[in-house]
């Protein structure tokens, strides 16, 4: 991950944008991209593209001509989406367009301005207050120009066309936990997963935070029956924070089921989110009405409180930067992210063959109660839930078991030639399923 | 409500009585009533309209000629329903036919008998005890005649011929809070709601408890499905007492919600109690199989505890008049029970135009979470509820924000055509809405 | 129940056995049984029927040839289903073959191997430290032959044809609580149920644990939909300890409810355990994918802790005999499950013939609730649940009435021909029962 995002962290990242397209290339050089480019002013749904903003220097100067803020230094210090100016103003005027941070007077903030345009700095709150005299010239070469919206796709097809899709936005400049943290943990997971055949398709998707999802659903909506469920990541490597895994809009997808057994079973302090109550992001588009593509989201951060909105310190600021990353946690974010999928991956449904329950001594599987009681016992729990409706993780969760305890025993029922295994894809939204109250719920 | 009940409080309004037709015409004089009549005799489902109760004059006269108790000072002082009587009597069988509370030895208990009927006194306890002397003369001209059952009914027509009927029960002879000022407060209500045009129909009815709504419902039965809900109204204005919501027998219905929703956000102490578990009026025979229209009953009460069937002090007896009815509590009844009205009648189903989640700031509908976080939050919950058979209400009581909040921003996404609103008809009793338990439901 | 137990504690009733079918007749002595018999070798889904154990005798001598453990004097001295032997050994190798209790040292334990078969003796820990000497002969005179597995039954005819089946398993040789006393309340409760004509027909089975069962079932297969539900009965004369119910697989079905409602309200202390988790005996098999008939467990137990497989004191030892059998708790054990029966017998579907609430004054039915108000209140709950598809026991169960008092109200209600009552069968496993969770069970 250090080697992607020392390329990446300090680039000027915006939705459309010259360092946007370059992390896709740096991303590229990794994992295989695949690049959907939607252009500027076509409409996406109720969204429409926005234009590409260029910006090739900014300064202010005082009136001895020193660059007391220079834009090359940081792109933070300019407005994300600034209008050009060049103009001599005064103290007064140019204190009006300067962003500070209050709560980190050290730190630039990282402020933007897509829709209601208009000029304007950041800098230190510090920095700021130490500007002396009373005459500037403020200048921004920036502008506005046609372009595409870019979206990043990597694959790894499995047995079915049915998709899940990981996403990580990296259109945040300069920010590295907001964003590119998770592109960084999406490329190691593909990386690992390489030259394996998953049930599923897994599409990773690298782009802008919301409207790429958008254009991406709204360019594949005639296919969106082939998306499954997807998997929003950010924010993995905040330093002393738990994992948050908030939920797809329904709760109790096989999806969400298996990320929250993932995390219960960490034996980590986690918490668990309500959907559109934590974090919004792609997520949110994904679970609303018409889409209704059930889509979680993985990150570190503190269980948010009413009108608290920084998820973490340094939280759109220049302190959301490589040095403050926690690359351990980052780390143990793939790791729980990845058990996830190898266990969707892994699960299937158990067609059973027999009537009641097998005779397990024939089989040489039986597991004598006066010498491994806790054994004995799941596997009664386990041979009275072989229904044909159930998958093995449907069955260790909801009597909670561990998975490989039950995988390893359903092969040997397997072996025995007493099942026979199927994709869960026929049970994924199953009203049939009783460990689901998803019973309402008919897929379009 | 002072006027009326002044008027009425002292009247003795049985079942069927010249002066229950008197409170009717007083009615009649604020808000215009149709009347339904319903003769001696007829059956309605397995009920029998009973016999007209006329009352003239009696007392109880001591040897020497005083009347030690005269009827002509309070109604209550006869046993209601009370056969006629003229003889002569020792003081032991005379004591016998005197009924007295013993919970209240100042006060005249309510009593009445019109199953197996008696004739008998009713007075105070401490009264009775001074009684002097051994021979006394008991006198009662009572009759029983042919009649009619009234039912005065009030309409304020609506959009839809489906109803919404509001009840109280007049019939409680020199009784306040249980029954009449019931109707005094539906009648300011009638007043104050005079002009709209509600979603659905309005029926104010006032009548005699149960035997009224039974006979009503008997000669409507065919027009039956009408009827969306009831609102059973008594003891408004008891001092110092809560008031309480009384479920129909679903418990959820939108009637339900809505009164529950009205009552939490009231900020006052408020009681919940379970369909035929505190107090059953005519809201019983609503709620009843083969009826089945869900029926709420608003009042002023203690929660009820096993055995104790006193509902607020002096229940039953002279002491509830106005001289202890509490204006300012039936006032706060009022407001209460104004505002159930008007979120049922103001609330919408919402049919979503657009898919996925709008571009709020293209339709300047944007709230910057940075600076109204709440709102923002909010925003965002509620479009993600936008679904075809989802309310204004049940997307603010399921999220818990306020009605007159979500309502000015959905009528801001019909402005911006993105939506269109429909009468809740249709979701009235819809098992697809999530909200609602009442999967198994199915109107008749 | 005494005189049964005497006679055939102390037999030696492997599951094929000379004393097996000695115990069947038995039983039959005092109530007439049907014998089923299913030879050795043939299949029962997916299970084989084993051989039947011969043994004529066994001993351990010493080099003075004195029989140290001699097997006449307790059957549990051998290795239930031990190989014949004929060897002189050591020390060190007959130490080896001997099965001691380390729990309880003065007691021998109740061991057994069918599967992987081998020889051994079972003696108190005391008694073999005692042994002397370097050099024994071991003896045992047994064989496997074929033969047939018995099932014994004894009916109750009723009016439908649609049975429940009470069993126990007879098969744990010189075992009393465990299997045996169960078939001690059984006969007792075939005795005191002798003459009634039950609603449902009733089925008393007494077996071999799990194999017994599955073989019936498997020649019965095609007439499983009779079978509406088992109660496993044993342990039931267990000192000091609570009843247990383990529930049948669903929890909630019409025998679940009944048994946990009669339960409860015995105001004894008693332990509710969910299916799979407590005891698995026969109620396994019969709750099983393919079979999923409802199965409940009746015994008396402690709790079970995790990798505690202890269920009361002597379990699995020479101490399960008579003289550490309460005979006082196997009589309250019978009590609760004849109550059980008796309500499942009674309970009827109510068919209402009339609409709303009927006038009960009409027909004296009404109880003045200013003098009986929990009876009162509790009629207004019961008429307001008289609809099609609920029966006596649903109403009592739901509104905790003591199913006695609403059974006599609903006779009068039926004597004053206001209802009809019908066969529960048409509801015991209905999902349009607002009462059950079963909605997406169908039964086959």
């Amino acid at each position: 991950m250090k080697d992607f995002l020392s390329k990446t962290a300090d680039l000027n990242r915006s939705i459309i944008s010259e360092d946007f397209e370059k992390t896709l290339e740096i991303i590229n050089q990794r994992i295989p991209l695949t690049i959907f480019r939607y252009p500027t002013g076509s409409k996406c749904f109720d969204w429409v593209i926005p234009k590409k903003w260029i910006i090739r220097d900014a300064y202010i100067k005082n009136d001895k001509g020193e660059r007391i803020l220079d834009w090359r230094k940081n792109p933070l210090h300019v407005l994300i989406g600034s209008l050009p100016i060049n103009k001599e103003i005064s103290r007064e005027e140019l204190f009006k367009k300067i962003y500070i941070s209050d709560k980190y007077p050290d730190l630039i903030p990282y402020q933007f301005k897509f829709y209601k345009l208009d000029w304007g700095f950041c800098m230190a709150k510090n920095q700021r207050d130490k500007i002396e005299g009373n005459h500037f010239k403020v200048f921004i070469d920036s502008e506005y120009v046609d372009g595409d919206l870019l979206v990043g796709e990597h694959i790894i097809k499995g047995q079915s066309d049915k998709c899940l899709i990981l996403m990580a936005h990296i259109d945040h400049p300069a920010q590295v936990n907001d964003g590119l943290a998770g592109a960084a943990v999406l490329i190691k997971l593909a990386e690992e997963l390489k030259g394996i055949l998953p049930s599923y398709t897994l599409k990773f998707h690298f782009l802008s935070e919301r409207i790429g999802s958008i254009a991406y659903l709204y360019h594949n909506y005639k296919k969106i029956d082939e998306i499954i469920g997807g998997i929003f990541c950010e924010m993995p490597g905040v330093h002393n924070y738990p994992l948050v895994l908030q939920y797809s809009k329904w709760k109790n997808t096989r999806l969400d089921r298996i990320a929250e057994y993932v995390l219960r079973s960490s034996n980590k302090e986690v918490v668990f989110a309500d959907c559109f109550k934590h974090v919004v992001n792609d997520d949110g588009f994904y679970n609303s009405p018409g889409i209704d593509i059930p889509c979680i989201s993985l990150s570190r951060s503190k269980p948010l409180k009413k009108n608290d909105l920084y998820h973490f310190p340094f939280y759109h600021t220049s302190g959301d930067n490589l040095e403050n990353f926690d690359f351990k946690q980052a780390e143990e974010f793939l790791s729980i992210l990845k058990r996830i999928i190898l266990i969707l991956d892994k699960d299937r449904k158990i067609i059973r063959k027999y009537i009641g329950i097998p005779c397990l001594s024939r089989h040489n599987l039986w597991v004598d109660w006066r010498i491994r009681p806790e054994i004995s016992g799941n596997i009664y729990t386990i041979l009275s839930k072989i229904d044909n409706n159930l998958s093995i993780f449907d069955i260790c969760q909801n009597n909670n078991i561990d998975f490989e305890e039950v995988y390893k025993f359903i092969e040997k029922l397997k072996d025995s030639n007493l099942i026979d295994l199927e994709s869960t894809e026929s049970i994924w939204f199953s009203s049939n399923n009783p460990f689901s109250k998803l019973s309402n719920y008919i897929k379009k």
